[in-house]
């Protein structure tokens, strides 16, 4: 059982760190970086998986699976793309006593031995769209490593697409971008701010990058899920070119997309508390626990009761679960469930049953509540709902009181070194500004935002004083 | 669209490697060993992992993950282990540039850091028994490669568990043999022989290997999926202990268990014909395939009729296709299907319309049959329960039929030689007995079966002639 959690007020870094371990979300592995991802941490994955997945084909994309071992030369061959990943690309060298003619990569991302794969595969009009997913660990040497935030080896899943214009392939790219912010802000109840990233913090090798940032409590940006348009840069690369309608050989356009288990460490940091985790009702791989309190002298009738509201619940389609354990006093079980962040406990007694009523508390919400037995079923659903609403709703108020607009540079470095948050500011476009910002504050561009107002091209830059060409938001990240 | 498929009285190893590439299901990854599982074959791999899945958790094991790299120091603590992974095992020496202090060898199984792990999670009675799973990649060198039976790199589950008692890790290991056994033979409509390991072919580091033995369609047998019975090796190793009920240190005992991509294997080598892949229909991503036929001056009545009958399977629960696709002749699509192993095709045209019929064929029956429009869903799900269990008849009349039971060494020599399958003749237990088959007829123990007759403690060893201990199954192998 757990330790005392570090309060959020007192050190935010090291309460993080205390809930994802003593909620046994993860755990530290033997090799530096790496995690282990424990039972309850992976249900919630498994539960994000499945929700993504089944988007993800009603999108008309197929999964499929391609290696981890990519031949180093493959990394080469687009420009950016080896500048941007070889620092961090894990290598092997040997295969059991045996030295490897050429050394092999750990896959980062796997843009180059997909579209290696694609030039056998696209050769007609009639193969495009070429749209794949597949869920993969990847590899990435990682400094300052972080449970779920940023660790040498992680899950995610990685779309690649293939299509015959550069308009479509950019559409592709939007549309999942959006398909990720339905699926942050519906299942994981975290709202976010879609745009497209500045070209100094866009993926090596795409033409634009899209992405999703959420706030977390702290007012730090995280970056949920990237989509990028990738142009023809692999397809050129790996000299892929598909047959037109017309019979001519064109060239063939890419997106590619992902999400990570980083989204475990948004969601802890966007809903979770001193208590310890507290899970969207939908994501929740238990949303309702049910203690009975008894003693030797009414356990039988108790549990008798609970296992018919298990039955009840379990059958209306709830995940449920019934803690009738031995040994253990209820507070203890209640700091337990707080801890693992169910969604909604409910607890009843032999009085409690008597008085045909039941005893329900939220785990976003200090008070209990009784109600009455007929009610449960009803109460339930109803709460349930709710509550996934209200997550949102509270975590999108942050989102908003902590997202300023700021037009000079004075008043932007001081909201970041007294307040920090979300900066609305105009920006010029130059890189230079981006730097400066970067040096001083530890700022960056997080996104544009699709949705820019007048203000972006009427306004001055907030670094420089320049015209604007865009507004952006600004913000410390994780 | 394919090229012909080798038929497999000419070359059934050709007969294999085509159908797995041109029914796409697998291709042949840039490095060496190495395999691309494409959407085609990672759709049924899908539909036997959530199958599996869903019979891991009925038996209360949590999924979880663990990383893929492991100080390969991890690998030398069990001496038997060691020695048999080694020669197999992949390393990572470099992370970007910079040289790593230890190697780190990519996961062969992940037994070292699951209890090396377990050290931490396993303190008193009350944490066991601790029922793990995980879905990943697993690296082992291979100097023979071949598409899903033997590839660098494969997707598998492996389950970890820990135990307070010897019998009781006994009991579990023989659990997950049995769940095995049910799943292939349920789902995959592959007739198992289950038993136990002779010592020399068991898992390094196990007291007992049990495993599940399917019979190709050549005759040779295929280890479709393995269960060990740890003992307290691992434990000890690792110096993993636990506090049992009166207060005292005692051992933890263990069991693992792993199917792998291997299954697909298992699976095309069962069914499949000359045509292409056959698929039971448990497994089938498509089960049912409509291809309605039309030509410019009806496609609108013949289509709206081919939606409606689309429509009422899907409702029905089953998972349909409407290949509605212009520019390819009914000959053409038929042939696709039958490549790609759907279990039921219904075909039309305006005349089957007008006679309120359909056209239905199987996929492992050479005859069309025409059925009443109205009866469409009756015989749809009929069939599709019928042809699953022909399958499994059908795949264990050919083992039953290539078993032979054997008492002398030259009718064993040439049945192997002459004929090939199962031999089912008693052994001495020796293991000078088994290298001398091993070395003049390529022939091993594959296992020795749970259910063993009189014979096995009566008769002599087929090999020697001394006193036998035990009944086994022989068989050359993949």
């Amino acid at each position: 059982m757990a330790e005392k959690i570090t309060p959020r007020a007192e050190d935010y870094s090291q309460w993080y760190i205390d809930l994802v371990t003593q909620a046994e979300l993860a755990d530290y592995a033997p090799v530096k970086g790496c995690m282990i991802i424990r039972p309850r941490g992976y249900a919630i994955w498994e539960v994000m998986q499945r929700t993504l997945d089944d988007m993800f084909k009603a999108e008309g994309v197929q999964n499929c699976y391609f290696p981890t071992l990519i031949p180093y030369s493959f990394l080469q061959k687009e420009a950016e793309h080896v500048e941007g990943f070889s620092p961090e690309v894990l290598t092997v060298t040997h295969s059991g006593e045996k030295k490897l003619e050429e050394p092999l990569a750990l896959r980062p991302t796997s843009e180059t031995i997909i579209w290696h794969t694609f030039k056998k595969w696209v050769q007609s009009h009639r193969d495009l769209p070429l749209l794949i997913n597949q869920w993969a660990n990847v590899f990435r040497a990682e400094m300052r490593p972080r449970l779920f935030l940023r660790t040498v080896e992680f899950l995610w899943q990685e779309g690649h697409t293939a299509h015959a214009t550069a308009e479509e392939a950019n559409e592709f790219a939007k549309r999942m971008i959006h398909v990720y912010q339905r699926f942050v802000e519906d299942t994981l109840a975290i709202p976010v701010m879609v745009g497209v990233k500045s070209d100094s913090e866009k993926f090596p090798g795409a033409v634009y990058t899209y992405s999703i940032e959420a706030m977390m409590q702290d007012g730090k940006a995280l970056q949920a899920g990237t989509s990028h348009d990738l142009g023809d840069n692999f397809g050129k690369a790996f000299e892929v070119q598909f047959q037109n309608k017309e019979g001519k050989l064109a060239p063939v356009y890419a997106s590619s997309w992902g999400v990570s288990t980083r989204l475990m460490g948004a969601l802890i940091m966007t809903h979770s508390d001193d208590k310890g985790l507290v899970l969207p009702p939908k994501l929740a791989p238990t949303q309702v626990v049910i203690v009975p309190i008894f003693k030797a002298s009414n356990k039988d009738v108790v549990l008798a009761h609970a296992q018919s509201i298990y039955t009840e619940i379990k059958r209306a389609g709830h995940r449920v679960i019934l803690d009738d354990k031995d040994g253990y006093s209820p507070g203890w079980k209640f700091a337990q469930w707080e801890l693992a962040g169910v969604p909604l406990r409910i607890e009843f007694g032999e009085r409690d049953m008597q008085s045909q009523s039941l005893v329900v508390s939220r785990r976003d919400r200090a008070e209990k509540e009784s109600i009455e037995a007929s009610q449960l079923l009803s109460y339930v659903e109803q709460t349930l709902a709710t509550m996934q609403n209200d997550l949102f709703l509270s975590a999108k108020e942050r989102m908003q009181t902590r997202t300023k607009e700021l037009v000079d540079y004075p008043a932007f470095t001081r909201y970041f070194e007294e307040e920090g948050g979300f900066a609305l500011a105009c920006w010029c476009g130059d890189a230079s500004c981006e730097t400066k910002v970067k040096t001083q504050l530890q700022v960056t561009i997080r996104n544009l935002p699709f949705i820019q107002n007048e203000e972006a091209i009427t306004g001055r830059c907030v670094v420089c004083g320049e015209q604007a060409k865009h507004q952006a938001i600004w913000s410390k990240s994780y």
